[in-house]
């Protein structure tokens, strides 16, 4: 089972990771219960289960009572002259999912356009760009552009900052403005693309407020730890880095995109005396032996001090594409469909982030975690791993982000069925 | 065998075209090697596998390592006030076969069009007509064009220069400079439509240029030679004079299109003292003994000094529809086909191209042809056709671009299966 090299160093990894005494050298495994835990879950055939379970336990049952307009109405301040894709791809998606209302808050240049994809957005014309704007206007367009998103900002269970929305300096000012009213509401934030640009030059928009989300693409990444930690982006110690980022931003969620979709919040759990890890990661199994897809949990490792280790794992794309049998077209069909990912994750992460806060306000979430925002991670990725490997089994290499958001709906019915 | 006259006369072509020693008078056979070699070759049912060798030889494996982004970024230059379908033909095909990037530099008139046929393209409202335009702001107009296109010059993998672009002098000025950058930059460079009416009229903007495909349909063809060779086309020597011109213009690459698609890039190599024709070409069996496909490669011909004439044929569409049974069917197919089909097959000709670039510069080619614009002719030459002829299996007379555009998946998955 140890035979090869590349699940032995992910499980020297892992040892490390869980700071078990006697295994300061990555080359001696002596911990025997570590190992036997190890052992015990590597040889696990499949753990999709867990990232299925968080999907199935935040999205609402379709029980009347409880489906009064409260499935989500989430905004996507995103669309400029340039971009126009984005925006709709995150605005549709959301409703594919099945929030009840996508708003877009983007220039006038955008709205038509965006108007034109889909009768089924609401599509708000209000933002400037610096070209459209004298000096002297400034100002005064500033405020109105402000109010226009204020007037409908207590509606939102979420907004989605960046998809398509450039670095015209004028309008990443405005967005600020948004960012903090929203913040100031206590309206869940998640943040993509140009609001990453954003972010990553004012951290402070975000920093400390739990409520937001960064789901930044491998480059994206790549700035926001040169910016944050100072240093340069670490594969080896990947899910380690990401919880260092996630925890030095004062515990907003990040979901790192990618080949291996990496989640965290940060979170430090002082209450049991053990330093909780909530460091989830999702693993594609690709190229055989290259990544082993690995999951410690509190049944596989009770007693060791870190136990919170888990993982999301590309689900049925590793369910469908074997695992054990064809890992290298698995990793291909991965890489492929990250491609695609990387544009379209973050949009669903705002419609599970609502729902799963909506669960824990009402008392009926059963994770073992709290943070709505790292639930929320958890599903989309899941989710959309999911319809993605439905798309790319259909479309193979001309699979485009239309026909992945095609399969949202047969896919989250596949997890979590209505009946 | 050589009963017939046409294959007769195709027969004697090629011993002109190889140069046989003793072959001068084409009306007498003397060189029995070369003359076993033709029998072997025309007695040979059915070649297609030329072709698409090539297309799998270039297309990238969906190995992670790989795939990082690099699955090619292409930019369309075209799109005015008159036409908007070629340019986001272009764009999408592009996407379909599998690039990961698509742009379009148009007019402003043109963006919100081609925006709204589609949230996948990235589209720039920058190119500017004669009308819209002061003679006192040419210049600075100009520049800014420019300098639009340039900041994103050096992420493409090729540029397609033409599709829509229309024949206004002020914007084809500006798309003189756009060219004159992306070969500075070494950027490639496929040309098309209005693209060739302006190359047509400076044919320095391409001459000499390796990475510059030409693609041009009868017409365009016809006012090349008038202008480059200064004679009438040839259709009895027609792959000489693709040869010839491809050669005059300096080594660029010339997909002739039409019922037969010829492509050359009039190569001429040296090193192993054989005068090394890369004349590839594509016959469409049409009308039973009128055109004869023909394949001479090495193994054929192994001995002679030229052996680089490869065909490329038609693949499913002569396949499918019977070579033997019904060929006047098969070539009014392949005469409806080739209608759309002179719409579209430069689109993937980008694509294919950046994909070889990428393959020879990771020595990871085992084609005998080392030129990565003659290899995506060839490969998008024969993607298209099977495309085209599994559309028409489906459309028959009401195949549209579209509808070909729909089957490039598919017809890639084909003879390309990402398993």
């Amino acid at each position: 089972m140890l035979g090869s090299s590349g699940v032995l160093r992910r499980q020297q990894f892992l040892i490390r990771s869980l700071g078990v005494r006697g295994c300061s050298d990555r080359n001696t495994i002596t911990n025997q219960k570590a190992m036997q835990g190890i052992m015990k879950f590597t040889s696990r055939p499949s753990l999709e289960a867990d990232a299925e379970s968080v999907l199935r336990a935040i999205t609402p049952t379709l029980d009347p009572n409880r489906y009064k307009g409260q499935a989500g109405k989430i905004a996507v301040i995103g669309g400029c002259r340039e971009y126009t894709g984005a925006p709709y791809f995150s605005a549709i998606s959301a409703l594919k999912i099945g929030a009840d209302l996508s708003h877009v808050f983007c220039t006038k240049d955008a709205a038509s356009v965006i108007k034109s994809y889909s009768p089924e957005l609401i599509v708000h014309p209000i933002l400037e760009e610096s070209y459209s704007v004298r000096d002297e206007d400034r100002s005064f367009i500033s405020e109105k552009v402000l109010a226009e998103v204020d007037k409908w900002m207590e509606r939102f269970d979420c907004l989605v900052v960046g998809p398509g929305l450039g670095r015209d300096p004028f309008l990443l000012d405005c967005v600020s403005n948004i960012m903090k009213h929203a913040r100031r509401s206590n309206v869940p934030i998640v943040i993509d693309g140009d609001g990453l640009f954003l972010v990553t030059n004012c951290i402070d928009l975000v920093s400390g407020y739990p409520l937001a989300v960064l789901t930044p693409n491998i480059n994206e990444y790549k700035r926001l730890v040169q910016k944050v930690l100072s240093c340069e982006v670490n594969d080896e110690d990947a899910p380690e880095q990401v919880l260092s980022l996630a925890k030095r931003i004062g515990g907003v969620t990040i979901l790192r995109k990618g080949r291996s979709d990496l989640i965290s919040d940060g979170e430090t759990v002082g209450n049991t005396s053990k330093h909780r890890r909530n460091c989830w990661y999702g693993c594609l199994l690709a190229g055989g032996d290259d990544i082993s897809c690995d999951t410690l949990d509190d049944c596989e490792l009770g007693s060791l001090p870190y136990q919170q280790l888990l993982s999301i794992r590309c689900m049925k794309l590793v369910n469908s594409v074997s695992i054990y049998g064809s890992p290298r077209r698995c990793g291909g069909q991965g890489d492929i469909l990250s491609g695609r990912q990387v544009l379209i994750s973050e949009f669903d992460v705002g419609v599970f982030l609502s729902w799963a806060r909506q669960k824990i306000k009402d008392g009926d979430l059963s994770t073992s975690s709290r943070n709505p925002a790292l639930l929320g991670c958890i599903a989309a990725s899941a989710l959309m791993r999911k319809a993605a490997s439905l798309a790319f089994e259909n479309k193979k290499r001309s699979t485009l982000t239309t026909d992945i958001i095609e399969c949202l709906g047969r896919s989250l019915e596949d997890i979590c069925p209505v009946g």
